[in-house]
This record gives structure tokens, C-alpha cells and sequence, in this order.
């Protein structure tokens, strides 16, 4: 099912309106070309509405956030509802200012989200208003463990019921879930943190995948967590010992580019709960 | 002749001054870095002007169009028009918005433009407000092919003779163009629509070959859609399997770096009508 | 002594703030990554300060500077001397424009810098209010060489005396000095010139040395005037005859991912005067 979702993509060449920020525009883009989808960049206020209706999803970060962009998250975010468009929401770093965390709230109270996604602190923050993150990465003692599973995937059940969105929480183990079904997901690598916009990259996919569709947001929003762990997988394998986390970049994009749906299906490490 | 023209940039080394987007703003400065000339960004309307009278050439591109910069690309495009300089304007995605319509037509109006360069959907837009542009790509329909060449060679040429600019039409077949004679231009490869922002690079590299050739646009601007298409054909001849878009957009810009003048002069293909 | 400081980021992981542009803020994120620091960016007014206070170091670059953002640039200077938390400032092309100037003005003016890094002109348009100086590339002219050196240092350390801050000139010749001691680094290549931001990169770099080595600020500059000079090396013995300066891009960014404190210690080349 992953794989035909993946096909969708390319099939459909999903246009996808990405408010974002500048450290990580390029490689949103590029994922999103690598996908099979086409990116539009647009955050002014005079062009986001337009934007928005002309493309099949949305995708809204919170990094390096503007405060004259936010009514263009708000507006395009009500176009899309309108318009019956998948939006993807990444909370990047939504702890660590307080712009960020009313930019949030304004979001989630004034939109209807499709997709959540962010780390497990991040989620957490926007669940509980519990401060405390650490830059833009998750708090260690927040990390979703085998032995705080169960918890974890309840904790995410009831987030999704409050919001009516699917919540993506990635970190070592991943789980993407509604308020009645969780794909608990075990691809990834430990060195796609070092690689800036990673997660950003994802919610980009994620969006591609929600465009391309739109009737099946839980089952896009899980495939692409998957591709995007698997990806980092196959990018992994390819490092040399002189490679880094530059080239692990591009390797990631180009293994995006490069997955078919039938390696996606066979590669995908999930359980559902 | 182009590599002549190649080898100017190198010895002449222009300063360009890129008013550009910021998804593609680090692959145009490397990409001008690329070609042997310097980059220098600024879009505050407190320092544009007296950058653009530092600098040989000015690229202004609509992509990631903020309000807020559009006076600094008026008053650059004034500035470099006093100082007799080449602009480079890329309508990335005119039909888009009603803004990015808005200030192509502020520019086109208040600037004398030395090179128009986009893709057949964003030019025909220029030409006749016909929108229904889809994101940043040309329309499928709109396609330059053998089949509609003539018509499409005649439209630019009238284009360019209202507008007083070369035109310069990328896609499959490429079109630069002045009043009275066209280069057609077989270079390229189809895979470069997959990266994002070679159009804006392709742009920077136009703003670069014409101010090291300032007395001869329309043969720098040929020249440098050329350069860029045959880098994009020697990028795609080193892509390894697991290679993908992320790795073709450095290949390219490595191309550029590496191209001489005299791979330029064989590789061209192009027929002037 | 240099590896032991670079060892300390490793185990200290210092978040670092950036307020850099958006030219080279992907490259900037991605090298803080590569060396064991994290970064986060924020420019905002309304959330610059409080992302100051969460951080180990400040690296504040003038590069496509907006007017919008240097309220946020003092502001999080100040919070970053209140806290005493080092502050790295990259006077990118001071020289282009009376905003940079007078920007830099305010900066040095209000706030007390840890670092100012920049090439040789830019230091000297800091210092004597000169102008004249290309793009954001130092002047021929005022290339440090072997001939002019005692000079060089001379001035350097009186610059370091008036402004308290230890200075970081780069370019064929590196110094890094406060008003007493200077090292002068034989490390780099030239063709880091032709790739956009290696400077940002170093500024951030060393604002993370010396987030991670508060206590040392002069040797945890020259520490990553070392390393970055030393990774551009390594990285040209790794081009291949197809790579350019893309590659060459991803390669430095690579090398400092794996470069061991033993190399750095072996590696560094420089002389105390």
C-alpha cells in the first residue's frame, strides 16, 4: 500500500506550497523534486491565498520564523481548509521562543491541520505547554524508547483526538497515528540528525504524499516516514570514509529520487498498535 | 565565439549583484563562482543601489517574491540603467499571483531589461496576461517543439522587438532571441527540471556572460543557455545509479566550474533562424 | 591544545545561534552539525534574544543584511555579554554599502564581541573607515603576504587592543590575534575562495570553538582557523578531475564531520608572534 501511495506521487505530480524557512527551502525543494512532486515557494501575505489554491497540499514550518509571514500561514492554512487540502504542520524548535509558541497556537486554533509532525519535545510542548526543548532537536529525556512505547503511542492517540490531526513524531523509533491507529515505524539512522532540515525535508514528503492522496492521510503520512528512514538508510550505506554529513545530505535527496514503490513496500519497518 | 565570450568571465571576473530568492540563492552564487565570477547578494533598499553601481551585472528573479523588496529591485534596475550595466530579469512563476503579475509589470515598465529569461508559460504570460501557469514549470501545452518552432521563434522575435530585450526561453528546445535573430538551442538535458533553481542559475550565469561581454547580449545570453545545457548533459553522463537530483545539482554546478572554452565552442548545438 | 578544543564541542555540544543570511545559512547549520555543535536560527526581534539565551555561542554575519534584522542582532548581542556567552561578528562586505557600515557601527558600538572575522579589507574598512574594497572578497591589494606581514600583525593587535576582541583575518594567509600574541596559519587552499560562504561557515565554526571553549577565546579562534584551513586541504586532495567547487562545497563540510582532534594537532600549521 506504501509502494501505490509512493506511485501516486509520481503519477499525480502533486504542486506543493511550502512556507518555510530559508536554512532548509533548497533541500524542501529538492526532496519534493526527488519525490515526484513540484515545490512552489511563496510566503508574502499579497500571494500565499493564490499560492495555496493552485496547489494540492500545504506544507507550514515554524524555523527561523517572521513574524510578517504568520498571516500567510494563517491564511493559506484557511484556503487549503476550504479547498479541502492536505496541510502538513512542523513546529520546528516551538519551544524556544515565545513567538513560536503563539505562532503555534494561532496555527492549531485557526486551522484544521491534516498532519502534525515534529519531535517527540515539540509535540509534547504543543500538548501540554511544558517548556523546556533544547534548540530544535528533542530532549534526551524525551526520547521514545521500547520501554516508554506504550505511553508514548497513548500519549499520541490522544493528541491526534484532541487536534483531529495525524501526529508524526519522529526520533529514533517513530510513530505516525490518528486517535485509534498507530504505525509504530523502525527505519531510520542515528546520523540524519546531523544533517540540518531532515526533518523539515520530511514534512515537505509528507505533504507530497498527503497531496498525492488525500483520502488516505494516516497511511500517506506513515509511508512517508518510512521512506524517508529507509532513504536514510540506503543513503547510509553508500558513505565512504571520507563522506559526511554534506554528502549524507545529498545521498538522502538522491535516494528519495531513487526509491521505487516496490523497495519502499519491501523495506518499510513498522508495526501497527 | 561563446567561448570567447566564456573566457572573458574568466579573466573579467564581473561582480553580479543577484536580487534572487532565497531557495536558490547559495546555487546561483556558487554557480557564478562556477563560471569565474563573484556574487554579491542584497536585496535591503537601504544598500541595492549602491550595490548594483559597485557590480557589472544585475539578475533580479520573482521567485519567493517579498513585498518588501521589490523597491530595491526598481531601484537597482534604475541604477544599472544609468550606469549602462545588463539586467537579467527571471519572472519565476508570473502567472502564479497576482502580485508577482504586479511587479513584473512594474519592472518591465520601469526598467529597460537587457535579457527576459524564462520558460515558454512564463513568457507568454509577459507577453499577453494569458494566466494559467502551473507552479514554476512551463505548462505541458506550451511546450516548445519542432512542430511549432516557427510560430515559437516568431512570438519571441516580436516579443523582444516590443520589449527592446533578448529573450531567452528555456525547455526542451531552447529559444534566445532578439528582434531580428534567434539561436535555437538543442543543449540540455530533461533531468536539470528535476533540480530546483537551475532557471535562476541559468539566470546568474546569463547576468555573468553579459557583463563580461556587455556589447553583445544576445550572443552572451545564447552563450550562456548553451554552457548551462551542456553542463547539464556532462552532469547527467557522470550520475552513478544510486546518484539522484541532489547529486545533479552539484554535478552541474561542478560542469560550469570545469567547462572550457573550448568543450563550450564544440558542444553547443544550436541553429540561428 | 586545538584538538583538546575541538574534542570539547564533541562532548559539550554547544547550541549555537546564528543570525546569518540566507545565502549561506544551509551551509552554516550543516558545518555546526558536521563539527559536533548544534545550531538554531532566529532572527526575529521577538525571538532573537530569548534563543540568544538558550545558546553557548552568538555568530552574527552581515551578509544580505535586512534592516529588519539588526534590532535583533543588538538585542541578542546584548543578551549574549549579559549571559557572557561569546559572540563571533562576520562583517560581510562592510564596505559595500553604508547600511553594512553603519550596522557594524552600532554593532562594535554596542555590544562586546568575542571574535571579528573577516578578510583583510574588511578589517581595515572596520578599522579606518577606508573604502574601496571588491564585493565581498578582499582586495588585492591588501592581500597579507610573507612581505607585509610584520605589518599586518602589527595592526591586527592594535585592532584587537581598540576593540577588546580577538581579530581573525583569513585569506592566503590567516592571523589570529588579540593585542599581545598572534597566530599566523598557513593553513587552506585557494580554491575555498570559490565557494560561496566559506567564510559564514568559519564564523559559525568558531563561534562554536568558542561556545565550547569560553575561557580561550584566542586559541578557540585560531583552533578553527586551523581546522577550516586544514578540511579545505583534505577536501582538494579529494576532487576528482570531474569535481568543481560544488563538490568541493560538500567535501569541506565532510572533512570537518571526520576530522580528529589527532589531525587537527597534526594538521595545524602556524607560527606565534
Amino acid at each position: 500500500m506504501f509502494g501505490e501511495m509512493l506511485d501516486n506521487v509520481r503519477i499525480r505530480k502533486p504542486l506543493i506550497h511550502c512556507i518555510t524557512n530559508h536554512v532548509t527551502a533548497n533541500d524542501c525543494a529538492n526532496i519534493l523534486l526527488a519525490c515526484g512532486a513540484s515545490p512552489i515557494m511563496g510566503d508574502d501575505m499579497n500571494e500565499a491565498e493564490e499560492i495555496t489554491a493552485l496547489c494540492s497540499g500545504l506544507s507550514i514550518s515554524l524555523g527561523t520564523l517572521n513574524r510578517s509571514i504568520i498571516p500567510s500561514m494563517l491564511s493559506s492554512g484557511k484556503k487549503a481548509n476550504e479547498l479541502l487540502k492536505p496541510i502538513v504542520f512542523d513546529p520546528v524548535g516551538v519551544g524556544a521562543s515565545k513567538l513560536r509558541a503563539d505562532t503555534a497556537r494561532q496555527i492549531m486554533n485557526g486551522v484544521k491541520l491534516s498532519v502534525i509532525r515534529g519531535n517527540i519535545s515539540e509535540i509534547k510542548f504543543l500538548a501540554s505547554g511544558f517548556w523546556g526543548i533544547s534548540g530544535v532537536d528533542a530532549d534526551i529525556s524525551d526520547t521514545v524508547t521500547n520501554s516508554n512505547l506504550d505511553t508514548s503511542v497513548d500519549f499520541i492517540k490522544n493528541f491526534s483526538e484532541k487536534t483531529g490531526a495525524v501526529i508524526a513524531v519522529t526520533g529514533e523509533i517513530d510513530i505516525v497515528a490518528d486517535s485509534e491507529k498507530a504505525f509504530v515505524i523502525y527505519n531510520g539512522h542515528p546520523m540524519m540528525s546531523r544533517v540540518t532540515g531532515t526533518g523539515c525535508q520530511l514534512s515537505a514528503l509528507t505533504a507530497a504524499l498527503a497531496g498525492a492522496n488525500p483520502d488516505n492521510i494516516l497511511q500517506a503520512a506513515a509511508a512517508s516516514v518510512c521512506a524517508m528512514g529507509l532513504c536514510g538508510e540506503k543513503a547510509f550505506e553508500r558513505l565512504t570514509l571520507l563522506d559526511g554529513n554534506a554528502s549524507y545530505r545529498s545521498y538522502i535527496i538522491d535516494a528519495v529520487y531513487n526509491l521505487s514503490a516496490k523497495e519502499l513496500e519491501r523495506g518499510a519497518k513498522y508495526e501497527i498498535r
